[in-house]
């Protein structure tokens, strides 16, 4: 048992910090202040600032971190030595980009290195490492409940040497970015099959034709300009049998691989944020004075700022327990507790969020305060991903089957 | 014990709720589409089916019903009869100006009505009574802890026959209203009277010289256009004696008068938005399939939806007893009871809100539905009128002191 | 819509609180010191202050107030009426045997007067009526889940002119008492019938041959003595036809009128307790002193007063509410409440005494306190009468009808 | 980072995990039928099975494993290593005893090999290092408030060449046991001292004249015989000064060495209760059938299972992070670390068995299973050892402090 971080790791996160405390960080009304700032996506353009920092973290090594494939440009960290690293990204809501670390570019990168062909890979992959330009994942449809992905009614039918995309997708994070140049397609192409080898994953041109953006959607009223999520029509989008990544029918095996590491990222990025709630929180009852005392002296306060450190502690703890089952143990071995924090992580978030709210007061709701954005991405990770009850399913699920060898071994 | 509606309330609820079943309810969407649409508040219009909706509820009887005071055209209703009306007005968000009875209109037309002059009445009490104008109210300020409000730093200077009004005030709901007219100011006339006796209320007319509104504020990224929340500044604002609402040193008395019933109107129309948000959340659950089943018979959703209908019955009674308390025995005696209901009411709204959200999944977040609307309000209502802490300190006191009451009484 | 007690009501309450202050709580140390105080239930004797007490409420005309039926020597009461006095019996774990109101013996003598035949009244119900003796009832059985009460597998098998009882029911409430004379015994007659139309209720006398008591159960290490929780076994038990309720077949008809009312009484009660507890708690708050104040100014203690006081006037609320239903309109209209009800009230209570404890110390745990004691009392009754995850089903299936009804009102 | 078992620590636990489901589990029916099962604690003995047991775990070597000093035949494992075995011992209520390593005599140990005189160690450490005596600590007392510990009343004067103990302590656990032979008593010695040196700690031989077992004080109603929980009375008790631990006055700084490791083992027992509890739930919710389904399958019984796992899980690895802390950086470094996991894992405990009960039904009351106790054990620690609030004002302060210094480092 051994809860310190590795000397590659302990050097790493300085770096990191340093790079995030004196150049992110303070950039981040730049960054807002070069945003178009409206409902309208086609007029969204890449603050200038943004490529400026991520040219300086390439420049300082700190790039594709999340990847831990070297030959591909990763940094070849494990996940429990990049979670700490997520983790200090989660403090900033632009920081991931400037790493070329955000989802779900990462997810994408991670898929094309595993399951990509040369060529796929040559187009698609190298460009992205490089961050000259952004993807798109489009699963989750606006028909279906897409907690249960076997919903899914978008189809990539095979048509001789084609395949042919149909089908509404919504959610589609990043798809309004200047940047985006293609999308990660998941449809059904045979019902018929069994019910994980149904559907196949098709890497999409967004300059195809048939691919049309409908809209963007509002998370709590913000758009999460420049990337955007969107809804996406494809009306008889046709492309060769070869954008099929692996082959047909293999959608669900891709995704199975896609999940755990991603799920890591975005937890421990949340307890990043939640650190961030909770500085804010204990900044501003310091200073803030009612009935002649510093707010924190009041009332349960401290109370809340106790429970908070403790749920954070925890919840960074099951994750990193998480990353490091899935370095030593797998993916498979590590599911219910990749579970356990997909539904802890983004609670404990929403939590200390909710506290640094009420202790702001109005300004709280405001957007003087990275508060409501942090709050907005709380309650989007408890639906993204999966949705707690899905989770909370198979940790269950899990669990019983546990219990009840435990019991046989028993007896 | 009665637990019914009196048969006038009755009538009044079926009147009300036939009006906004046929017209108010199915206007939404042409109300949304006509807004703006912008953070840009100097564009902001009227959009003008309100104005047709207005027109309808005067001509149905459906107006001020919020004002018990017949002789200024109020209804003639009790508290208790009234929250009936105020939660089915709460079902909407556009509801409460159709019938003129939208915060803080509603409570400073109850504050002229009580402590106006004849002559404040004329030139601001009728034409608000008449919907032809709209009003704001100022007093959080950006710089101290307002929830403790003898922190306010604004000055209500007298000089010679004037009072000259300094400083910042926030949050000040409806400035940027294209019809909003004035807004009455509280700040510190006298720092040598006793704490209760420094601060005074005064009606400003918002073309008055040094009166400027710096920015709207977004709650969760959406501006409430076309009311919306803005930071006002005042620099000498210079208005005759007779601005002053009761005299100098008297806005605490008047703040005290109007905070109860302002209360239970905004808590009755929270539960009405938790109906809502419930019905939303039964119609979703049980039309989306996941896993074969429709939602609400998965997992705990069936335990959710229990765990609201008793929370939002019991905040309803709640109120209710709050509101009959302050009609047959004043505000001071229902004072615990309002700041129960200021802390229940709310709470349950988030908490169905966000179950809400939950159950819709994604789209819950977007403003394809209203919830994320829905939970900006309710955040809001934690806050706005008293954070939760200040009435969970005020029920302790209260409590503490008639437990030790009872102590006495049995030794 | 009025939430003051009628004249009558208050009357009733005036009397029976001198009477609990002036007498009953009291004798509570009396009471406990003539307790054998063992787990050796055939060693329990009633104490002699109870019947004391007893003779005492039946002279001031404090007896039989659960009962409405004033010909059968019922105070005449409505729900709503009575609900006010059984919460104030609620203080004290002894009182409400000390007015003959006490569970299951109430329950019992609403079936005799409502479907008893004259003969199993006067040999039954009159002794009953008058306190004379004690009886108990037999539902709940060890091997089955008796939430759901159509799993019961004990039988009541007609065999000529008679019925035999076999099987075995345990948490049979006051079946240790000295006074018990007989049983109310649910059991199988006729398992091809329709569902709620298996089981009948018959009325067996203790001294049969073939019932046994096995065991007293404890709760949380205490027996409720002299009334005890047991085990109790029925081999072979005859008993002539004329000891069927009603017929055979009608054990669910009877059951549902039983349950309504009963579940009034215990919520009221346990609201009673509530009070006690937070009272309990506010005591000792104001008087023990650590780190230099008094500890109700420590901490979240002041948010944890006036959190329970919200929770017991909601819940309060919502049990008068569901009483003045079945007064006003019937059980079946009041069946959602009844299961609100028994959900919020003992929950209240179970969080109220946890509070009690934990700001008591470790004093709380050991029964220098009536602590512990309410705790056995409130966690009981999570799980008598339906364990809350029933009712919350039932609650969320009635909802949903509702719901669906509204919609269809609306399309 | 690795949160794998050391080699050492797994060959163990290993052993440990066999005994205890070999021998230490199966023991416990005949155990508790040993116990003579009553509240007069003069009748009391020590079930022949614990010696058994105890001279077994001796024989494997399984003995003193809590004590890290060799020398003192200790074991030698870190608090790391012992966390595994201390949870494993925590499934069953009898197993700390038979691997003498139970409170309070661990704590004393550890106290006696770290601060006691060669004589001290002669006379009373060896014996209880051999399992041949028990011993008990008095520090809580009746009349204050015992969370701040500045409050003790209970004095030991010096006079001449001798101590003098006066006053009442009580939750004195393990002063029943036939075996008990000393306590360690603290008192105030010298009230003009600065605050944390006004208190000894001094051992004292119960045959003492003057000391008094007053009474036992039951928890939910049961004494945890023969152990129990005492009120013992210091009447002019009179010993040499050679019984005051490391001298006078300096009775706070040993208590501080004393708790870190102590609330370790507590929390890791804690959650292994928690384990069983668990375990128990999810074997009764298979095995029990109610509308069809087994209850895992009803209502929210799977939600309940899934949050379980998650909050113990993350009170394990905060727990094994406070271990860690402690045995790489010491005590003082795990501050904040020891009072969260003396908050979480108590609380986890509460939830995990108030759960359990609840889906056992009325059996989970009784003693049928282990619950109804281990729901005493949860209830009483989250009092002992300092209650909840007292842990989350340190982890407060502490937070606080450590922000502040991010913020200036940051400046």
């Amino acid at each position: 048992m051994d809860f310190s971080l590795s000397h590659r790791s302990h050097d790493w996160l300085q770096r990191l910090d340093r790079f995030m405390r004196e150049e992110v960080e303070p950039a981040e009304a730049e960054y807002t202040a070069q945003l178009a700032g409206g409902a309208d996506w086609r007029a969204w353009r890449q603050p200038p600032v943004m490529e400026t920092l991520k040219a300086r973290a390439r420049a300082l090594g700190l790039w594709n971190l999340f990847l831990p494939e070297r030959d591909h440009g990763g940094a070849g960290l494990s996940n429990v030595e990049y979670a700490a690293l997520a983790e200090r990204m989660g403090h900033s809501l632009i920081a991931p980009e400037v790493f070329n670390c955000n989802a779900p570019d990462t997810g994408n990168m991670e898929v094309l290195v595993r399951y990509g062909s040369p060529e796929q890979q040559a187009r698609w992959l190298e460009p992205l490492l490089a961050g000259e330009i952004r993807s798109a994942f489009c699963m989750t449809e606006p028909d279906v409940a897409s907690s249960d992905a076997t919903n899914m009614r978008a189809t990539a039918t095979i048509e001789g040497d084609e395949v042919v995309l149909n089908g509404r997708k919504w959610w589609t994070t990043g798809i309004g970015h200047p940047n985006v140049r293609f999308a990660i397609f998941m449809g059904l192409t045979d019902p018929t099959a069994e019910k994980h080898r149904q559907h196949s994953m098709v890497i999409c041109p967004l300059d195809t034709p048939g691919v049309s953006v409908v809209r963007m959607l509002p998370v709590f009223g913000t758009y999460d300009e420049p990337s955007g999520h969107g809804e996406v029509r494809f009306d008889n989008v046709r492309l060769p049998l070869s954008s099929i990544l692996l082959g047909p029918g293999r959608g669900f095996e891709i995704a199975q691989g896609r999940l755990g590491p991603g799920r890591i990222h975005h937890c421990m990025r949340a307890l990043g944020a939640a650190e961030r709630a909770l500085a804010l929180l204990c900044a501003r009852g310091e200073q803030r004075i009612a009935f002649g005392k510093p707010l924190v002296k009041l009332g349960g306060n401290a109370d809340i700022i106790a429970d908070l450190r403790i749920g954070i502690e925890q919840a960074r703890l099951l994750t990193l327990k998480a990353a490091w089952t899935i370095d030593t143990q797998g993916v498979k071995a590590a599911m219910s507790l990749i579970s356990q924090i997909k539904v802890a992580a983004p609670a404990i978030l929403q939590q200390a969020v909710d506290a640094a709210i009420q202790i702001h007061g109005a300004a709280g709701l405001s957007d003087d305060t990275p508060l409501a954005a942090l709050y907005a991405l709380a309650r989007s990770l408890r639906i993204a991903d999966g949705p707690d009850a899905v989770h909370r399913g198979l940790i269950a699920k899990l669990e019983l089957r546990q219990q009840a060898a435990n019991r046989e071994a028993r007896a």
